[in-house]
């Protein structure tokens, strides 16, 4: 394994890169944070100096996506996939028939349809899998008719392996949309009044992996199944603060330094600007390329996750090892996709790009002669 | 709220200290791990980075607590009380009834016993409620008769509001004891042969909050309730050697820093010999004093948390603001127990105790004149 003097460019899906400025702020008061006379791993989620630190991070994330008052934010322990199981358990039972519907636009889609059939009647709404997930699938005023009944609609919004974006939410009415917006949260401007539910897990825009943030409409409180555990419920958490038991302190921190340092750039906009820039950058240079190639349906592409691949598996692994060498890292893709996956979340500069898409010409140049 | 320049001392019951050397560890390389380019927070749980962590902080417990070579570690997103759910659900089945048996010594045990309760016939099988929870209840022949039938008997070997510990387990013979040692682990000690299953939350002496170990008998696995949510499911942790989906990352890694800190110091050996020395200091104060008060059961007293009380509100109030003011901190008793709790994990050293007691001597003297 290559080794760098410095810190090089994190291309990593996750856990991903955080902006310098905040893990600098992490190390410098880590054995005593402002002169609590503790570390901020040593101090309790009820005491005087955390408490302001929870009250901040809610009151920077409502401000980030202006939320409207009525919806909740909930920590819980673990990532997206704990929600997988939470969500139905909390509402599958506002549908008589404990029926929900499924949006599978990738593998995250599949482990939360499968999480759902364990409670009650989940379905298969509509699918890619026909064109191997690389496009979202278009949906018809049929197809909105069909939700009716449904205790929710679930989707994912950015496919991480396959490298899809919902770029349109559909209209659900009274159906509540549940999303997974793990990936692409606080990456582009959105409109939350029109979700039912967001959850999205820390590691990639927000923090470091262990938690995962819940933004939930009030109305969808207080509908678990009995068979709920206790601290998957979404009314008991809420009722607690998310301090039902200790929470995962260091993540919250980081997270407010997270959030602060948005603030800082300009907010949520200027993330969408800059991650539109990466990533027209690197599509650009794809669409140019005869070398490089990438199936994603166009109009669908992610903003975040950018997929591709070379002609044969030899030059993927020597591109993939060149890359590795002069410190961009963590571009393979996922073990079930192969080729190369570039995850440009917020906290990813452009001159990453920059230094990818040169090392992409230089590499095409070289193999073409 | 008092400031410090330095470290103080840190008695607090969880998130507790943890060792300087560990800190210290995790502050120098928090922005490029090893020279991998990336901070510890950005890099994947499945990267070649991470996974000799995770292998190395299984293998250190296994030397630290001589593990039988038929017990697995697993790790779970969550606190221990999380556990309170996944304990039943996992193991409630082993009886032909659902029925379990929970023996309880304080808050923990009433509420994982609520927990087991809403997935079978958990009974409570002994109490100390009565004795406002001060003692350990004496287990007869005919009560370990009564676990007959039982599909495991859960208790908690220490209990951090009111100062108890078990200093001898039941016998339990076929009935798997299944214990929450989240506050004593590592503390003492102890054959990991007689347990079925142990479990703990990292957040008193192995690292920061967030995550919970699991140490389970190999014949336990596979028999999960139908509604437990995947993640819950022992054997699925299993089976992906806790990778499942994405790890705590940076909680595993300080928990190796710890466990490479107790072999350092001579193992679990050396930390219950310090952990005795600490003890003995205050309950000899306590039995000496007329001044501070303790009704704990003497042969019940808890190594790592010694509960006390002052005279008079007033004079407790006092204490515990003039203790902050010298740095010795955390020291208030639980919202529902009140009082004085001076917690003394394995990383708080023996001088910490010293100067606690120091503050007591003076402090009565004072107000006795």
């Amino acid at each position: 394994m290559p080794r760098f003097a410095e810190r090089a460019y994190n291309f990593s899906p996750g856990p991903a890169v955080l902006p310098l400025p905040v893990l600098e702020k992490v190390q410098k008061e880590l054995l005593n944070y402002r002169e609590c006379g503790a570390s901020i791993l040593e101090i309790s989620h009820r005491s005087k100096d955390f408490l302001p630190i929870l009250d901040e991070t809610q009151q920077l994330f409502r401000q980030l996506t202006q939320l409207p008052d009525n919806y909740r934010l909930l920590f819980f322990s673990g990532g997206a996939q704990m929600q997988f199981s939470a969500v139905p358990l909390n509402l599958l039972s506002r549908s008589a028939s404990n029926r929900a519907s499924y949006a599978v636009t990738g593998k995250w889609g599949e482990l939360a349809l499968e999480e759902g059939k364990r409670y009650g009647s989940a379905e298969e709404w509509m699918h890619g899998r026909e064109d191997r997930y690389n496009r979202i699938p278009n949906v018809q005023a049929e197809d909105l008719e069909r939700l009716k009944g449904s205790a929710y609609l679930h989707l994912t919004s950015n496919n991480t392996l396959y490298g899809t974006q919902w770029n349109h939410f559909p209209q659900t009415g009274e159906v509540p949309l549940v999303i997974d917006a793990t990936s692409d949260i606080l990456s582009r401007e959105v409109d939350f009044s029109q979700f039912g539910l967001v959850y999205a897990s820390l590691q990639k825009n927000l923090g470091p992996a262990g938690l995962t943030l819940v933004v939930v409409r009030d109305d969808l409180l207080g509908h678990h199944l009995p068979q709920t555990p206790k601290l998957l419920q979404y009314q008991a958490i809420d009722s607690q603060n998310s301090l039902n038991n200790t929470i995962n302190v260091f993540a919250v921190y980081v997270m407010r330094y997270v959030l602060e340092w948005y603030e800082e750039q300009g907010g949520v906009a200027a993330m969408e600007k800059q991650n539109r820039q990466k990533a027209k950058l690197l599509y650009d240079y794809l669409d140019e390329s005869d070398f490089f190639l990438t199936s994603v349906n166009p109009p669908d592409r992610s903003l975040v996750n950018v997929i591709f691949n070379l002609p044969t598996t030899e030059l993927l692994q020597q591109f993939l090892q060149e890359c590795e060498e002069v410190g961009l890292l963590a571009l393979k893709g996922h073990r079930e996709v192969g080729g190369v996956r570039a995850s440009l979340y917020n906290a990813l500069p452009l001159t990453a790009v920059e230094r990818l898409v040169e090392k992409m010409r230089d590499f095409e140049r070289k193999a073409l002669t």
